[in-house]
């Protein structure tokens, strides 16, 4: 390679150097406007995400891109890392400030990782965040004291236990809510110890993002809902995303979306355990996505046995589901026992119609996902 | 939160419109520029890739950041995904290297999604690419005329005929190989079909990606290996990493890594079909990792169903490890029936112990991946 380039190289490189100027300006420019919109959305009270003008800018930009023959993928990647500039630098702004800063949090089972966390949370924000855990019963009545919130944060199978045992020491205009991964006993179990505001969450994460940036909260809301609202408004200010949903509802949503989906990847991983699979080998050949796969499984088994004992032995209904499914594994199963290519084909037409869209947007999101995979490992 | 924006919030989200827009004319602007560098790169026989100059393109773009109040790692990261998106538009036009251009290479099903994407890359690379599709038998003769390698991509159980119908015509010298994602049968059958060089492969992968980088390969050797070296040496040119195995370890391999994957995940999306549960709603409420695991089945349903059938149906061995899957999860199955909890625990902490130190390797890989998902989507 030549090491000086030839004047006519150096001229097309003082016209990018330019362009790259007037791109960086207008970056300069648009996290100005992206901080007025900060300053107006927390005047107001608003929720710093808004998927859809996300999505919606998103595929504006993509048009352009095409229309002017730039590669739409390679423009909502730039834009994904601009607006996820923006949106970190407004969680940051919000987060600074709580939205009752003062204000007396109690977390219930506070020495658990997830209590830990959200004690965390409260307390940089400028709440006065107390911890109430298994040894510090005895104080039960001084730590209830002045509480404006109570989140409980214990296995599912002691939540209406604990409920009980702290509802009659909370003041009466408190917050009662609990972090619970299903929600109809106790929200009820919350209703019958605490005659004030009652709410049911349940973050779908673990204690690990380092913001709450775009993480799910359900919401089911119990009694008193404007009394509650400043709990949510303050997570929605942190920048999770609150779903709202009845009890009832949640946990059928919550049947598939844990329950089924646990249960199904430990019956793949009990199975490959059970024959002595080599994975090591079998990893050697595999492509991203089986990578990818069995990283789910392996994932799951590294984590604590009891969450998911609880979460899938949780309700009758429950039970009900995962005795479907092996059934219908059982169906599927005489279709290949049969070799029965014929009603293979039609079964899985059938499913992928079903799918529909949401087929072809997977296809475009695992690709994504496989293609970092590979620039990584 | 507001369901619609005050007009002061639309008024700023028009002034960000109008930035954006002004940015991505001028990547387009940037882009048409850097092509004109490739040309004139390419008429002197320069290297794509000048480090020097992009770190001091990256610098110069800090220092304006910091000048207007930008984070310069913001901008770096910016910076880094606009070179590399012109670098791979570089590197498409200029890469593609073969090691013998001008032999000639017949693609035999080369109409085929992975007939195309091979005949494209050898193409590309200055070989002689040729195709022999259904409608082409009645040419083949003189297709097979001075081949020096020809690749069967046809549908698992039409390997074995074609590779009888072709091997007479092939000249002796010429490697004989295919892409069928079983080797066992298939290798047999190309032995017996042609005298010379014989080579199974199975390309990991599906025919979209950018380029063969990373990209895996399995080869599964049947004769004069030292006469087949060169195509294998191609691939890796290409950057696929090839993994060489027997065609029987191979089979035993995609028993687990292919048909059960795939088997469980038809079984999973049939079933939520089944009970059309719905998935939008699900989605709302999804951890990061749900949607990816969601994808996954996706994924599959928004393919070829031929293939999975192909795939799943080949062999008695593999309908027979099915069974044997369909069966633990009915064992799995009864200890929820009976509310075993100690059992499931023994059970999960087996697997754990079992999965060992793949599972926190898991763990912080779907780590990542996740932080991946939550910043994109």
């Amino acid at each position: 390679m030549k090491t000086d380039a030839p004047a006519e190289l150096e001229a097309l490189r003082e016209r990018i150097d330019a362009i790259d100027e007037r791109i960086v300006r207008l970056l300069a420019d648009r996290r100005k406007v992206v901080e007025d919109v900060v300053a107006l959305k927390k005047a107001r009270n608003m929720a710093v995400y808004h998927p859809a003008r996300e999505e919606d800018l998103i595929s504006r930009r993509r048009q352009q891109a095409r229309a002017s023959g730039l590669d739409p993928d390679f423009v909502e990647e730039l834009y994904r890392a601009i607006l996820r500039g923006s949106r970190v630098c407004q969680t940051r702004t919000m987060a600074l400030k709580g939205l009752r800063p003062g204000a007396v949090a109690l977390m219930v089972g506070g020495r658990g990782a997830m209590g830990r966390y959200f004690a965390r949370c409260f307390s940089e924000a400028g709440y006065v965040a107390r911890v109430l855990d298994r040894d510090d019963w005895p104080n039960v009545a001084k730590l209830c004291r002045g509480v404006d919130l109570a989140i409980i944060g214990v296995p599912i199978d002691q939540t209406a236990a604990v409920a009980q045992a702290l509802g009659p020491h909370l003041p009466e205009t408190a917050v009662l809510a609990d972090i619970t991964s299903i929600k109809a006993r106790p929200l009820a179990a919350m209703m019958a110890a605490h005659p004030g505001p009652v709410l049911g969450l349940h973050p779908l994460f673990g204690p690990t993002p380092s913001s709450l940036d775009k993480q799910i909260i359900a919401a089911t809301p119990g009694r008193h809902p404007d009394a509650c609202a400043w709990v949510l408004d303050q997570f929605a200010a942190w920048g999770a995303v609150i779903v709202t949903a009845s009890a009832e509802e949640h946990d059928t949503v919550m049947d598939i979306v844990q329950a089924l989906r646990h249960f199904a990847t430990f019956a793949f991983g009990s199975f490959l355990a059970g024959r002595r699979v080599d994975l090591a080998r079998t990893l050697e050949f595999s492509s991203p996505i089986y990578r990818l796969e069995l990283g789910m499984v392996g994932r799951l088994f590294a984590q604590d046995p009891g969450l998911y004992r609880e979460i899938i032995f949780a309700s009758p209904e429950r039970r009900e589901l995962l005795r479907d499914y092996a059934r219908a594994m059982s169906e599927n199963l005489s279709m290949v026992e049969t070799g029965d290519k014929a009603r293979f084909q039609a079964e899985f037409e059938k499913v992928a119609e079903w799918f529909g869209p949401f087929s072809d947007q997977a296809m475009r999101e695992s690709t994504y996902i496989i293609d970092k995979l590979i620039e990584r490992f």
